[in-house]
């Protein structure tokens, strides 16, 4: 049976990997705090990605750039003019709502499945009036026209609130990508083809959030920036486009959840020569999990006219030219929402209860290990296998229960193995190794643990 | 002799680890790009404080959350009240200035050695008169009284900018582990003593920022609460100091170098009991690199009284009560600057050349090791090393220039070891291993580099 949003939300909080944000005061608009182990598991999926992208990659390398950005950095970047949301307010009860989204649900209620987004606006205020939408929060039929809304946080640095101190929380990592091509090229020693990845928080003041932590305001991303000579940029975007979706299958996504979505020509944004999404099937329905696009010379030609900075790059034998660039884009808490609900798993045992088990990909679970003691009279041999552990794997000490109870307690966390520290133990030097998902025992020496769970933890 | 800022900030940018913000706009009032090998000294560094902090631990477990919380989290804490600098503004140029900054370096200029902070406003607005203080900035003498500024940056979510929706970017971390506490120690079934850490952006409106990286509006903190009942806080300050500062010297850091500063009674914050800090003798003078306070009962006593939710702990045979708090706080882009600048030597060679050395822990070091085939004939050998290893280290592959000029650009960026793969390899299957430090060499067969490197690369 499917899981629900009801049965995630509740799991994550109850089990410590997320929980509302600034819960104690009744929270902040879809704000959302990762527990102890969602922080683990998100840490996990961070260091999979940065692995892949960007350590085993003979392309790439890494960049940490600062969130708050010069003004002009989105002025030539477009977010200053175009980076909004149609929006329209209730004239009875004064709320707001994403004039494409009441359009696409009450098409949808109609059987119709289509995308509003980059509809010029008069026709958005036709197909309010004539799909005769009401206001989700009053019933109204009276909405104002249809209004731009720019989703960049606004602050002021320094000591005075003037236009000339106004600046903006980042809405993607990307352009700090972008500003540092030059230096990356330069002191890397650099050639085309290479690509520059970095992960960290954007921030994109949205109308509507929702979905859990699927659409928040504060997110994370994980951007990588590919540039190439153009006249490759056809080649690499299908090859960064099958590398997003065989990574997202190795780190234990399952194919039916899966699908790609090419854009079709009139969806794509004006700098866009191709995009796909990589989409998952949440219990809410399909949802962008990822997006490849294809952003030809756009934002490195908008910054050399902005900055009158030379972006030029010269190979032999041609002349010079701005590279092209291909972004794969990948939403961290999206795809951690993704990876907790593909792992979910409530198992009909034989004898009648239920057990719930979060299947995840050994590399990504919280713990990779818990060590039990067998009875506390074996703490410190139990103990001292833990300490052997833990300076390479993250392990959990568990002594509290029936061996059953703790078998439990970790299926529902994910824990992949479970390790039974016995009376046999103190003889024989080996201990019990549980498997989550099969449940199968093997008996491993203690002198072989950490091999034996350095080959069945990895990627 | 001892290395100089500018030695430090010219290395910096010129080998890829730390890019002035926003460069290519003329940057952004002290803000800074982490480059390549900057993103990934500031990873192993975060890194190593969380195996150590968290996963290593038996108390502690780890949270990472929102940057964005409810308003009233920053009232409670004393942020939105109390969080202020004191300024002054030149009447004649307009611009603004810590008065405490400006007294403290006149009273410097005179040979003493002064803390200004916690001063009364009054007291200051003499001092500045008595030692006849000028503006920095254009020479005159005429300033405002000293007034308060709280350094905050504020923002608005949703689509009104009204007071209601008036939020701040956080100014620690500490706070979301706070209004987390209960919900932690529920899930993850704590008892006291424990403790709860996370790593994340911060951000202080400063009035003047500076000292490379030292002082930036956006920083990065790696801070733990550590609950024990109150009548054990003092045993466990002291435990917490030590361990600090037994960690900075454990990733590298040099004894000459630090110093620990217990705060004197009259520096203390209202709600500290007692704080030491560890400071780093950098290029400018000594600075605070981390701090370890007592903060006693001050911040959950604080949430109790605001959000009205319960935050006693019941022991048994005690009544129950609201647990003290010790917290370590260590800032990560000043641990990287230290780390940096500890690292840094110019070493006079016999042959009177100078090679430049960043002596990192191996644990630290961007890249754990590089693979040079000796020639471009042995690129199949080579790279076969090299994909061997990349699965577990961040190894480099390096193949051009002589391998004298490979040492030493590798020595300038603190590559521990690196690995020549030359023709006898091919018949031997070993590769010599040349020690970053003492120039050393090794042969090793390549069956046991990976093991050679797990060794000599951990803390």
């Amino acid at each position: 049976m499917a899981v629900t949003m009801e049965q995630l939300v509740a799991l994550a909080k109850h089990r410590g990997f997320i929980f509302p944000g600034s819960d104690i005061y009744g929270g902040l608009a879809n704000t959302w705090d990762y527990g102890p182990l969602g922080a683990e598991l998100k840490n996990n999926i961070k260091r999979a990605w940065w692995q892949k992208f960007i350590h085993e990659s003979p392309f790439n390398v890494g960049l940490d750039t600062a969130i708050l950005m010069n003004r002009q950095v989105w002025v030539a970047s477009g977010h200053v003019g175009n980076f909004n949301d149609p929006m329209v307010d209730c004239r009875s009860c004064k709320a707001r709502h994403r004039a494409d989204k009441l359009i696409e649900e009450a098409l949808a209620a109609r059987g119709e499945e289509r995308v509003v987004d980059g509809m010029p606006f008069p026709e958005m205020d036709r197909l309010i009036a004539e799909l005769n939408i009401a206001c989700p929060d009053c019933g109204a039929h009276d909405f104002t026209p249809v209004r731009q809304f720019n989703m960049m946080f606004r602050t002021f640095q320094g000591v005075t609130e003037d236009a000339s101190n106004e600046i903006f929380l980042r809405p993607e990592t990307a352009q700090g990508i972008f500003v540092n091509f030059k230096h990356v090229m330069r002191t890397m020693r650099k050639k085309l083809p290479f690509g520059i990845g970095q992960v960290g928080k954007s921030f994109r003041n949205e109308i509507t959030p929702g979905n859990f932590t699927f659409r928040t305001r504060e997110f994370e991303q994980m951007e990588l920036e590919f540039f190439c000579e153009p006249g490759e940029d056809v080649r690499w975007f299908e090859y960064w486009r099958q590398f997003c979706y065989d990574w997202v299958r190795s780190i234990g996504l399952r194919e039916e959840n899966l699908r790609l979505r090419d854009h079709a020509k009139e969806q794509l944004s004006h700098y866009s020569k191709a995009t796909t999404d990589v989409e998952y099937k949440f219990p809410f329905g399909w949802g962008e999990l990822l997006g490849v696009a294809n952003r030809t010379d756009y934002d490195l030609s908008q910054h050399q006219q902005y900055s009158h900075e030379d972006f030029q790059v010269t190979v032999e034998g041609k002349e010079p030219f701005i590279p092209y660039c291909i972004e794969p884009s990948i939403g961290v808490d999206r795809l951690l929402l993704a990876v907790f609900a593909d792992a979910y798993e409530e198992q009909a045992l034989e004898d009648g209860d239920i057990r719930t088990v979060l299947h995840f990909h050994p590399a990504l679970a919280p713990y990779k290990a818990a060590v039990f003691p067998l009875s506390k009279k074996l703490a410190d041999g139990a103990q001292a296998v833990w300490k052997d552990l833990i300076s390479e794997f993250h392990v959990d000490y568990d002594d509290s229960g029936s061996i059953g109870k703790r078998y439990r307690r970790h299926d529902e966390i994910g824990t992949p193995y479970c390790i039974t520290y016995d009376f046999q133990s103190e003889e024989d030097r080996a201990v019990t190794i549980r498997d989550r998902d099969s449940m199968d025992q093997v008996r491993v020496p203690i002198a072989d643990l950490k091999d034996w769970l350095r080959e069945h933890v990895r990627l």
